[in-house]
């Protein structure tokens, strides 16, 4: 073992621990609490796997697996931004380029790279993996939300055109587990848990 | 898509959202609040794949990923069973297997099959994947633990022959973090974190 990278590689490993505490607005389902990154990541990288068949085109699952694990570590510099919350938006990419420049780097240069350019790929949004990767990205908390009645909607006050605009990159990424989301949105607004705001 | 299909895939998709509220003895980084199975599961699935270098014998890095992501589910009803508890481990087996008939019958019938044989490997810790997983399911906890003065050591004085014995998986998996392990393990003996029973 070479001491000295075994010790760099040590030292992201805790250093990502942090992200179990960087808090989302996404509720457990059963009502509970408020979910952390680390465990939105895991769900994620699970369902993945589980509806693989779904994407719209051949991906590669293990690449596509721990991209999901690892797309949101620059959170624990940059906070995590909700995705209905336009003024934290406009700085987000700078308030994350420097985290992933920050925690990287503590990486072994080779690792360093191999991890930052699977989180770029991520964020470019180009590869068949990544648009799958938003697809479930977008899916889990949407599963949660509706599990609870849409209680993260109705306390935000969030209109349909905005989930709307936030869905369009699920269905780059699968168009099958889109037309579900959009049935359920349906539902939602039916039940009053989601503002209709298309005619407005 | 089938639609009675992917119902299936939801209903086993938000079950294991329960994970996230199995609490384990480790504490987080920093002190910090107890963590989680989906939270543990996550950090040890980038672990398998930061640290592949240090296996035994070469490895499939996606499957060991899954697997790791995947081997606590059965605790969602059998709870967590800390590692140093004799009394609970005596009932652990049977407790695992009920669950793990359970939570995966919640999937389609060929989704199951292949979640519960790679459970099962896990289990039987034959293969490579498995000893190195089970390699890495000792390293995690041991790093937090050991990155907070060894705090889970000390609350239940726990005692260096129960480790010893514990850390024998973690050698068959892995002959280099086993032994940085034991020189860790030296230094916590030294400062009191552990107790020294091996001449008792």
């Amino acid at each position: 073992m070479n001491r000295d990278r075994f010790e760099k590689q040590k030292d992201f490993i805790l250093e990502i621990d942090k992200e179990k505490n960087i808090y989302r607005q996404t509720h457990l389902s059963g009502h509970g609490r408020n979910e952390n990154d680390a465990e939105h990541a895991w769900h994620m990288a699970i369902m993945v796997y589980l509806l693989q068949e779904y994407a719209n085109e051949p991906i590669n699952v293990g690449k596509t697996m721990l991209m999901c694990l690892i797309h949101d570590i620059v959170e624990i510099d940059a906070g995590d931004t909700y995705a209905y919350d336009e003024e934290a938006k406009k700085t987000q990419q700078l308030r994350e380029e420097q985290a992933k420049e920050r925690i990287f780097s503590l990486l072994p240069e080779d690792q360093k790279a191999s991890l930052t350019e699977l989180f770029d790929e991520f964020e470019a949004n180009e590869s068949p993996e990544s648009r799958f990767a938003h697809a479930i990205d977008n899916l889990q908390p949407f599963l949660l939300n509706d599990s609870n009645d849409g209680g993260d909607w109705v306390e935000h006050g969030v209109g349909i055109s905005q989930i709307l605009k936030r869905q369009t990159k699920t269905r780059d990424g699968s168009e099958v587990l889109c037309d579900y989301i959009m049935e359920r949105l349906e539902d939602n607004i039916k039940k009053g848990s989601i503002r209709e705001d298309r005619r407005s």
